[in-house]
């Protein structure tokens, strides 16, 4: 039996018709390399259009090196990342801060669904220094959250100002930040919020692989296309991460296909038989099931897992259909 | 006055017809993510047959990151790989293999065109070693080299056979081994030649971003995706870098399109009243030319490039036309 | 007020008689540079005859260099070490691991007083690899512990043993080896326990600043100097750093000097009205204080400090002497 | 027989007279750790008084960690420090600041007898910029230089001038400083020079190893143990590495003995029948010497190395006499 991903990730879907026809159009003719090309430039004016803000843009193919490069580029080797104990970037990228941070630290904090607890940070950075262990250096923060959880403005702008009065660069990973604005988050409001540095995902948005990375301090963009190049995420081609980006923004699909996503998690969610562990605010739904329920699941053809916090994720996407949502729903009420 | 990229590189060229068509055609339905789905499992069967080799084989984003992460499994930071001191590794990837390998060095070679000298090998490993100098970990070539010569099987055997001698590791970037194919390089022979790690080159070839790694050696292949993971290079939907990979090698289009490019660069040298600087093996022609006329041509339009060693380099690729060629062939006489 | 750093840590301490004239005896004529002076030879031989065995012995500046050091020789920077949870590696050198190591992780494990677990490596060992996290490269164990207990022979043969089967390598750190050799721990069993790397401290065991790296697998000695060098660890006047090991091993002091520190730890716990928060088996003695006492005590003149674990931690060294500690407890009793 | 160190290297000498006696003296009582004691705040006072400047000082164990610690924190990864060809930091510390610089590039200048040409400096700082390459982020000068040439202040200006006004770190590599001073160079210039890092080395100039790193831009002192911590370079017995410094700048001893290490050289100079290829200005001196007359030196019994430049280099100290001095000249003399 060949097993079903729909739910296993938002990446295991295809890529939404905007973002591929928008790459096949980009297909014309010669281009300037590494950035250079007009398709690049648009894409970057939409970004900056989308946020209202004038910031650089940078397209690249991975978000987990988007994450640890924009880390590296705010904290020291021998400080540490403050972030959510069960964030992206603490726990599912294989130590990729270590990596192009070259040994700088994360600090996990608590909070519930991960949003990251206003008081924690508080406690975190009241915390005396000393030499002995890594001080923080920067705050990352996740819209939406691991936990399909949606910061609301105020969160993140207490969160960020803790760090920013504190001398910390901020960094949000925007991996789900598409979901975060169906969910009702103004991207406007990013502009007031301090960041330094912000990645938005395209490939869980339903791009063919693409993220942009928005620097909002200018001061940060000096000599980053070589701090790119050296990391590997400068792309020669690099209409082919822009074109979708361009595909989706333009038609507006960016947010309405993320819509479409967190619906169909709310269906879900609506129809489960098993106690949700967390908001369905976004595009995800955690339950709560022990082994032999995720047995049985998985022997009916559902490729999910179980998450760091026990329970099992189902993830929805632009792809996902109301069928198949029915589909799932009815399995899970017959092994509930 | 838009600038004309085309021969600027091989990277300012579109995506080749089979290359684009096999990515649309793999956008269909869910797929298991992290390089578990049928497209990728498809297109390193098909690495496989063309190199007539039992190895594993990833596909990856970035080149520079490819031959980084290679070096950085093949050498360690107190050790240096050792390389043409023109070759892209050491000249023109912002050091990214000391980022990826802490600190590894490169210890430049000489060698007419890009490939490396026999006779220079062998002194640099004859060098007696001290702890306070990096000692060679590791060989990297270039196939076909940067100056678009072609190594033949017996040089590149007797310089990978001094290396395993010695106990160091060999990283082939084959960044353009479509052109040295199509030049006459048998990519079956490449099995015979004891290397570790060979990059093959799909973004230049006429893919979109693409590239693969051939872990010839098996004991390599161990937690090798943690490794890429942990560098940004294990992408969730691997099925679109691995896509151009199906779509050119079934088609045979890897070679054909390669050896087009290859003739374009033959036509080009053949009407170039400028002295050409290196062999015209593969697809490009480099010639020497002085400021002046290197201004002209780029106010006749033409965006070119003075390369590391004081030529004027023209890159052909699958999408140079016969009459590009000439037109740009006019302008150069016109100028010469 | 000035304060008394006595019980502050045993690194307050000067050096033993025996260490310094063995420093000022070393001081004569020039000698061979970077560990190929006599001195040093002399130093390896008398480790290898403590430890009755056949290993190369390096002399080093600093124990957080020489575990960091040891540790990215054991694990790439896509794996992680399995520590104590409180082991001095993971939470008081500043990420030192991270940075020789590149990035690599810890993983920490429980176990009562700095003793890991035999079960919770077990677990740990078990737990199914993924690419999106560091799997387990190396195990690093403590002896004697942050907590000043002191592993049995078979509990150090039942965790290396583990980790041997799982292929992992393993580091001991004895920053407090000679107070567990003092407190019975037999030096010569651990040539039988599969370690791969050992450190052996000598600034806390009294010596002017001086620790040992023993290389138990030969083929990690493969240019480990250059390692050393590299990482800015391979001292010139190597004779000043393989000095003390001589005075203190050729006279017995090395042990002597440990024995006195542990004795004057169990005189201090027995005087201590406060409850002991582990067992004294060393020279360490923790006890449970609240922030009212604590303050007490350092108002009376006595630095010491809070320790990770809440307790407050007393760290006695060759140099505490019985009248001392018992200045100590009479303050101890007045305050409690 | 055994060879003879003295004119291998300035680091085969023992410590000088005035430096043990300081360190046997700070051996006295307990002291607090990592910096804190009092020894090491008046080493730090009197290395301010030295260059008259109001300066953050650390003192640490290695000389290439010093540098390499230094260039870490003026260059990042994706940069180069710009050092001449045969500096210290570019040829014989085996890639150190690769490794605590995580990659950081060096580009080599040149300059007749290390001291780099205005002109190249110039030449390098207007190279133009690509992200394909590591541009110039630190400048690292040498004084007295690897050729025992020594700067004179307006050279050192005009260079870190240059430096300055691109934005560039400045880092002074003075592990010769003392000899330099000797010279003629005056310490109390250092300040006006737009200095960010230097090292001062003890280790060289008769010292037990120490050095001392002089923090001139206070906003680098930021965090700076931490840093020093990460790099096992923050000693717990700090005083054993300050006390030297102590003792040889209180007594004068630092510049008299470095004083007498040049005059040594001097006389060997005149003394010796080859062509000397370097300017005797400091405690080195260089001469050409085909292999023949060199492996009859070294039957004669003295070790000697050739150098980089091809040249055979003597190194005087504190501790070479006029008698050795006049031994080996004889023997120079019987072999010419």
């Amino acid at each position: 039996m060949s097993l079903r991903y729909d739910f296993a990730s938002d990446n295991t879907a295809p890529a939404a018709p905007e973002a591929l026809a928008a790459l096949v159009a980009a297909n014309q003719g010669f281009a300037a390399s590494y950035g250079a090309d007009d398709v690049t430039a648009r894409a970057a004016d939409l970004i900056r259009q989308m946020l209202d803000v004038d910031a650089e843009v940078r397209f690249v193919a991975s978000g987990t090196a988007a994450n640890a490069i924009s880390l590296a580029a705010l904290a020291r080797p021998f400080e540490a990342v403050l972030a959510h104990a069960h964030a992206h970037v603490a726990t599912d990228e294989t130590g990729a801060p270590g990596l192009f941070g070259h040994g700088l630290g994360i600090i996990g904090l608590p909070g519930a669904s991960g949003r990251i607890e206003t008081e924690a940070l508080a406690r975190a950075l009241a915390r005396p220094e000393s030499p002995h262990a890594q001080p923080p250096g920067a705050l990352s923060l996740t819209q939406a959250t691991e936990y399909g959880a949606v910061y609301a403005v105020d969160h993140i702008a207490a969160l960020a100002g803790q760090a920013r009065e504190r001398g910390l660069g901020v960094h949000l990973d925007g991996a789900r930040l598409a979901n975060a604005a169906a969910a009702g988050f103004d991207l406007r409001t990013l502009k007031t919020l301090d960041l330094d540095l912000l990645v938005i995902g395209g490939t869980k948005a339903g791009m063919t692989p693409a993220e942009a990375i928005v620097i909002f301090r200018k001061d940060l963009a000096r000599r980053f296309d070589a701090r790119l190049k050296q990391s590997g995420q400068l792309p020669s081609k690099s209409r082919f991460y822009a074109a979708p980006f361009v595909g989706m923004l333009e038609s507006g699909a960016f947010i309405d296909r993320a819509a479409h996503a967190n619906r169909m998690a709310a269906r879900l969610a609506k129809a489960c038989p098993f106690p949700l562990t967390h908001p369905v605010e976004a595009n995800a739904v955690f339950v709560e099931m022990d082994e032999a329920r995720l047995a049985a699941l998985r022997a009916a053809g559902w490729a999910v897992y179980r998450f760091i916090d026990g329970s099992v994720r189902f993830m929805c996407s632009w792809a996902t259909t109301e069928e198949t949502v029915d589909q799932l729903a009815e399995t899970l009420s017959a092994i509930a």
